[in-house]
């Protein structure tokens, strides 16, 4: 997941080791939400999938039929959290310098600087990978993984362990179908094969279309979502 | 790098541990293919870059000037292989399960597999991710990394650990520019900053905009590189 084999390594046991301690922490986060009464979404996607414009675009239409605060996760710069803030009620930004994901303890230690009302919805946008991020379960109650048009139909079969475990999938920047060459029955094919129960939205943030069914979803899970454990 | 800190948790030994080792392996690689007279590519992107088409094309358009061998890392499929192997000399698939980048010692394992003649050029297409891989030397002459037009301009800051070391940079999918909304002086801005030294192309491998000047420079470096050590 997050290291290699070989002599000299204690890969296995340390991996063990520290997803244990990620998956108990992640646990005392998901009580922490739900006594809030936040939903949580774990967003994840490639690098440049479009996750911080779905973000944007996603809270201007909620506008106030969900109050949303963003916690985001990036190896360097504040760019993308500048972008948010400007719609969002509250920003935090992790900065992760060398590591590839968020993990359960980084999200607990952004929560206590937001400030998010009963009913919110809390979005984590991750690091951009498809693969190490899979491994962390941050206390969510829905994975989002945000697959672009211009990325190949493929990458559901070919990074699994991402796609396995998500409970929504958005193909982002559907306006460059046509440009990209997207072929949409591949792609909801290899979806059927590694995510067969999650639920896929169509989206264009910068055109808008699917942008409604998209948030529709949001605020029916966050209405099934009461406030306990 | 690859892990996480937290109780239980013995990342920063560990990792310096494999590192260490992994270091030691890739000076053995270089060794051997100076010895082979190989020049050796390590290509780094993100998912859907675009590495496998360029590869592909490159391929065909150096032809009999230069036979092309690769090494292709996935988590799983072998797709990429498949496409490959209709035009590279030999390709060896490392399905990598869920491991986020390629290794020396997986590529040593992977060259007993390779059939190269002197002079050949070895392409490692590595795991699509713009953190782990950064962090594993391979035993490459050449670091080249591939940012597409649909990533967005600012990857070079997000990513800095990755685009800092490569003596490359392939702007791919130039087709869509346009479609994209592709800020060229951005872009080359952001590579100034983090990667200064780097050699920039442009290309679009479905048109075959600057293949030619891409080629060139590896058939150059080729030349420049003799067999020794």
């Amino acid at each position: 997941m997050v290291g290699v084999d070989g002599p000299g390594s204690r890969h296995v046991e340390v991996h063990e080791a520290v997803l244990g301690w990620n998956e108990r922490q992640a646990e005392r986060n998901r009580g922490f939400f739900r006594a809030k009464g936040w939903l949580i979404l774990n967003v994840l996607s490639a690098p440049g999938a479009g996750k911080t414009t779905l973000i944007q675009q996603s809270i201007g239409r909620l506008g106030d039929r969900a109050k949303v605060a963003v916690v985001v996760g990036d190896l360097a710069t504040d760019h993308d959290a500048r972008r948010l803030r400007q719609a969002a009620v509250s920003v935090v930004q992790i900065t992760t310098g060398t590591i590839c994901h968020l993990d359960a303890d980084m999200v607990a230690r952004a929560v206590g600087k937001l400030s998010l009302e009963e009913g919110g919805v809390l979005v984590i946008e991750n690091v951009g990978n498809l693969v190490c991020p899979a491994a962390f379960d941050l206390g969510e109650d829905l994975r989002v993984a945000v697959l672009s048009v211009t990325e190949g139909e493929d990458k559901p079969l070919k990074y699994p362990p991402l796609f396995t475990g998500v409970d929504a999938v958005v193909i982002s920047k559907v306006d460059m179908s046509v440009a990209a060459g997207f072929d949409r029955v591949k792609c909801y094919e290899a979806l059927r094969r590694v995510a067969p129960r999650a639920r896929v939205f169509e989206v264009s943030a910068k055109t808008g279309e699917g942008m409604d069914v998209w948030c529709e979803y949001l605020l029916e899970r966050r209405r099934a979502h009461g406030v306990s454990l």
